[in-house]
């Protein structure tokens, strides 16, 4: 009976759910520490997991990084996407979004930028984040898909907005808030916003 | 007599020349080729000199790349270094020398701005020319370097205009004109040029 317990103590989850925690965990610490400081076994114990199963489920650091990574895009991808609503309050939301997760990922976020990780794998998939950012934009200010031009301007805006971003969790020289306007005001300089119907 | 002659035509050069026609032909190689194909046997017979000699002076492909890359960065900051003028005609002359560098060392370009040479030493250099780039530009625009707001939108711009030179460099949707204005539009859209006295 107690041993029933212990058990039940311990979380007997689905092989799912127990992946999904150890992904959340790592997660975690990859977004707010040094990649170099994260351990298997710092993600298995915050994970309630063995160091066995996250290996067995994972095979190592390097492929439960990609996967954590992954699961950021994913989180990246929800809060950046605004409600429907008029094109300024949309574009307010998503640079607000963009800067909450950039924040709450702050050691992953400026690993990745400065391209610090090291890896194709990893690489590709920051390249692809970068265009889900420029479509939504697209599709925000309603552009034209076949026009060079402001294809170009808003793959400029990206990196901007990616570079300023980085620059200020490394200096906080300027409020949240503030980074917020400047990153809509280089947008809206040279891309403007669509008519409101 | 013969033997002299067959040794002068192979030209003795004194070690410091060597060294930098070896690094030359590397940088040429390095710039207009995929890096997996750049092999220590081609920047030898480039250089005209011996494996052996391009071994013993440079290590291997790993150093040569960055003594390659450094000699790049002096390059690309001779070329954008305006002659003095008005602030648009500088402007105007960096934005240019630096899209002739882009195009003349485009594969080294991609490659680097892509992340894809993988190295702690190349990042390093990679983000010093960035800020050479800003510093450049702090000068010509008369900017006060106590302000945090156009230091972050130079760090911006400089990442704008390098993500859209590499767009460009893959795409060639628009001409190099073209690209030349947007840059150019680009900064003055968040910072004026100043005051001509």
């Amino acid at each position: 009976m107690s041993r029933t317990r212990v058990n039940a103590t311990r979380r007997r989850l689905p092989v799912a759910q127990r992946r999904d925690e150890i992904v959340a965990a790592a997660q975690r610490l990859f977004g707010t520490r040094p990649t170099e400081d994260v351990t298997i076994e710092a993600i298995a114990a915050a994970a309630g997991a063995s160091r066995a199963l996250v290996y067995r489920y994972f095979g190592g650091k390097q492929q439960l990084y990609l996967h954590a990574l992954l699961a950021a895009v994913d989180d990246l991808a929800r809060v950046i996407e605004p409600p429907p609503g008029p094109p300024l309050s949309r574009l307010r939301f998503a640079v607000s979004g963009y800067l909450d997760f950039a924040e709450r990922h702050a050691h992953g976020y400026v690993a990745l930028v400065r391209g610090a990780t090291h890896s194709a794998e990893a690489a590709e998939i920051v390249d692809r984040t970068r265009e889900l950012i420029a479509e939504l934009a697209f599709e925000g200010l309603e552009l034209d898909r076949s026009q060079p031009r402001p294809r170009l301007l808003l793959v400029g805006w990206v990196a901007a907005a990616e570079a300023m971003t980085l620059h200020w969790l490394e200096h906080r020289e300027i409020a949240r808030d503030d980074l917020a306007k400047l990153l809509i005001e280089n947008l809206l300089a040279v891309l403007p916003l669509p008519d409101q119907g």
